[in-house]
């Protein structure tokens, strides 16, 4: 009997939305075999990583076994997929497989990164397949929010493993590939060993909608609109900017592009043929000529990004074009969690300025790119793998996604980051857990989440700052008080005087009573004159500050 | 004809749900007496206020007139109705009025803070009245979440004014008083100048539920959980703390509370008579000698607040309890926007120990205490006010609920912090815009939100800090060369060498390079210091920190 390991190992995307990297191997333990799926990123936020660019997973692991990488298979173009390829590709060199659009984008981001753009391989759909190394990847062309999006179907001696990649069952897209039943089922009909599979919203009930649904509620809500309508979703959703682009043109509408995002993803959607009607575009520049009732603008920034068109047009005149009383803006997308506060400050500044704001609350001018229960328990039943392996999702949707394999009496796997799972023989078996963790891109260096970088600056926000210098002398006493600087805290505190001179004050009582042995020694130097500032500090403002003390001693 | 002026000035509480802060005044121009309604807190958050405590509406305006206010009015017990009063009273020294319930949870807010509790006077509901200078200040109960909730009516020489406090339409609210629709004709029989009302709930289309209709759903759930079942929801829900309670006992199961301030309000409810039926709790210390399917904790942390109950709970072992499969977790509670990574945070570690999570994406565990459009409409005409002037939401809220009033015929106010508007005359006329802004208690001082305290912490967690010493000799040359501290900053960039070492030989060049006039002016220094220091850090790491400078000048 064979020895050699089917594995599975999810370094980034089981365990959160976002950041997706999975890796699969073939062949002995410890020798297997590698390919990856995607390199995403997550985003940053003030709560946990201020001050960070973008976060990938730790694939420190892959890289230590870079020399078994066959290749790198991006599934779609989204960024929690494809975001990361151009920063980490140099860790890892192998060529990266994916579809036209999706290479697109692919290439733009090694290119910006220094990264040689014909490393990005571009693959026809199934039936067509890549040999990578023990591997033969094909990709399942699959309905989603983005063109292109595909499945992997993952053939390797141990048997077929589908790799959903994020998908919704949707057999009118209107721009991309529909989902195709028979496909999958002919896909599934030599039997499949295990079933990887999105679990976004495995907490929706209801079936989800096709995005052709959308259409009739769009126009009409345009066409009623007194004034200037902007709509807002994401870029990427190359179908919703085609919608909302014929609702405006349906309204006699002018329809303008903001947002270089939105342009880039229907230049690229044109240029690799994915979106052949897309109505005729005017330069924002052209905006001033047509009259506010004749404009439809399609802007980015449908998450609160602040330096988005949607922030900028809700602060005020942004390249010209200024929202007015009777203006309409429109959210054609849902708020990802986390990003509330954001969108509520665009509608609120939106609100000062007399515009009416319409948003999915309705329900009927957005549908979501993720399958929802129902749609899930399709696709379960569709398969029928012989192991369900929920991905994509924070550990409760694929918690919950286990049980709803169960429904459908099929074995599921919870296996969040780091788990590294067997499939080959008769029932999965987990046969090691890897450290996984978080890299953040910070400028433009690459930090560990555990490095402590992120935690001082957090720190530093909650806490403020003591900066203590202090000159020494030759003879090992102080040449003149301390000095204090302080960040980020109240000048004044409970004495009514400068909390600078409260501090110094201390500080050099706390000099003139300190012995010998503390005054020659910098470390007992630093940590007495940090725990007097401190105290200090405490009683004048109730707060411990953060404190730096530079010594600088005089030699003769 | 009278010149007297009835004025209206919202300094906190039109323009965000929180930190409720509202003036009243009659009588001449800039001599009008004046009483306040509400002194409460909005609370902070890392995006924009890290380390701050506590936040409370700038009350200069009123402090500066402080001679002539004539009674603080608290309409009930939350935070951002009550929370602030402790604080904020030293400036102001009026009378605080409320009932008893309200007047329990603010005399502990004096205490704490060192203010004369015997300030705060309790007052019994309509008919009595407290007179105020002009006013005649009456307390109509209410339903709402919270016991002893009440509207004011607020008469005055130019006519009665009804400010609505928060509210619900609920005529079983189970405990605190219903909703009693011929009260409140009766206060509006002699005709109703202006209607100040909530506008919470103003997007909610349909008709609110009853607290009442709770109950059944609960106890199904309870008594159908094989585990142990912890429930959450604000601790000051006392009506929902008893449904909860009494869903235990009706599964037999033994009733805990959690957290300081479940017990407090409960307590706070017990004494002043407004819960008289709650059933018997045991103490968590005895949690270990109960089969954990016949435990009921009711604990706090719906909000997902780090230090809470429900936090150390998904955290592990807590007081001697410990969630593990098997086990329910319920929160009958909303999450308010902003909290949504917090309580996603709890649920998904929950999730980690096998718990079961149950929220209200159902709509049956929870039911909002703010009155729905609908209720909202049904309360413009039974007031039939000649004003109606929307307090108590964001700008989007305010907007929304003029709109609303309109529909019904009622002529609307939108009247966002600062706006003072003159209700004495036949049309609403907005006479004054007063800076008004956010007081941020810090540790243990009062600053301002627009001191540069914060921005200066936001700052150093978004760019990260360089400290720079430079000693500079009786001479005006540099003794040694200057010392680099880093803090959130990465030890090393582009060159591979310590980031220190690299700032520190660029800025010694840059001293080798610079001007006798640059050497002796410390501001030039500084200056010239900070942008190679910049400039270095840029080119080494890709972003531009904050940067502090000392120098010490050494004298003859």
């Amino acid at each position: 009997m064979s020895t050699d390991r089917l594995i599975y190992l999810p370094l980034g995307g089981a365990g959160e939305i976002g950041m997706n990297c999975y890796v699969y191997g073939y062949g002995p333990k410890d020798a297997e075999r590698l390919i990856v799926v995607d390199l995403g990123v997550a985003f940053p936020d003030m709560d946990g990583t201020p001050g960070v660019d973008l976060i990938f997973a730790d694939i420190e692991w892959l890289e230590d076994r870079a020399d078994r990488l066959d290749g790198i298979f991006i599934t779609h173009a989204h960024e929690d997929h494809v975001g990361a390829v151009g920063h980490l590709w140099s860790r890892l060199r192998a060529p990266v497989y994916c579809r036209p659009f999706t290479g697109n984008i692919a290439r733009r981001k090694m290119e910006e990164q220094g990264q040689p753009e014909d490393e990005v391989r571009i693959v026809q759909p199934w039936p067509e397949a890549v040999q990578a190394g023990p591997f033969r990847v094909s990709f399942l062309p699959m309905s989603h929010s983005i063109p292109e999006t595909s499945a992997l179907v993952i053939d390797s001696p141990a048997g077929r493993v589908v790799h959903s990649g994020d998908f919704k069952l949707d057999e009118t897209p209107l721009v991309g590939e529909p989902f195709n039943p028979d496909l999958w089922a002919e896909v599934a009909r030599p039997g499949v060993r295990a079933l990887v599979c999105d679990s976004t919203n495995v907490m929706s009930p209801n079936p989800g909608r096709s995005e052709a649904t959308l259409g009739p509620a769009l126009e009409q809500l345009v066409a009623s609109s007194a004034g200037m309508v902007v709509a807002t979703t994401f870029a990427s959703n190359v179908a919703r900017v085609r919608t909302l682009a014929q609702a405006g043109k349906a309204a006699g509408r002018s329809v303008v592009l903001l947002g270089r995002a939105m342009r880039r993803m229907v230049t690229a959607a044109v240029d690799t043929g994915v979106l052949q009607d897309f109505p005729a575009t005017v330069p924002v520049e052209d905006c001033g000529q047509i009259p506010r009732e004749n404009l439809m603008l399609i802007v980015t920034g449908s998450q609160g990004e602040r330096r988005a068109a949607s922030a900028q047009l809700a602060r005020g005149k942004y390249l010209g074009v200024e929202m007015k009383e009777g203006d309409l803006f429109l959210f054609s997308s849902k708020t990802i969690p986390g990003n509330e506060r954001d969108v509520l400050r665009i509608i609120n500044a939106l609100s000062e300025r007399g515009v009416d704001v319409v948003d999915d609350s309705a329900g009927i001018y957005h549908v979501s790119g993720h399958a929802n229960r129902p749609d899930l328990q399709r696709m379960h039943r569709l398969m029928t793998p012989q192991f369900l392996i929920p991905m994509h999702g924070e550990h409760r949707h694929l918690r919950e996604h286990v049980k709803l394999g169960a429904e459908s009496g099929i074995k599921g796997v919870l296996a969040p980051n780091g788990t590294m799972v067997d499939l080959a023989g008769n029932a999965p078996r987990v046969v090691d857990y890897v450290d996984t963790g978080r890299t953040y891109l910070d400028g433009t260096v690459q930090i560990g989440a555990m490095d402590g970088v992120v935690r001082d600056r957090i720190r530093m926000a909650l806490n403020g700052q003591i900066v203590i210098t202090l000159i020494m002398d030759e003879n090992d006493e102080p040449l003149g008080e301390p000095w204090c600087e302080i960040m980020g805290l109240p000048k004044v505190g409970r004495s009514r005087a400068p909390l600078t001179d409260v501090l110094e004050h201390d500080l050099d009582q706390f000099l003139g009573r300190a012995d010998d042995d503390v005054l020659v020694d910098d470390d007992k130097l630093t940590e007495g004159l940090r725990r007097a500032a401190r105290n200090t500090a405490n009683a004048e403002i109730g707060r411990k500050p953060e404190v730096t003390v530079v010594i600088s001693r005089l030699v003769v």
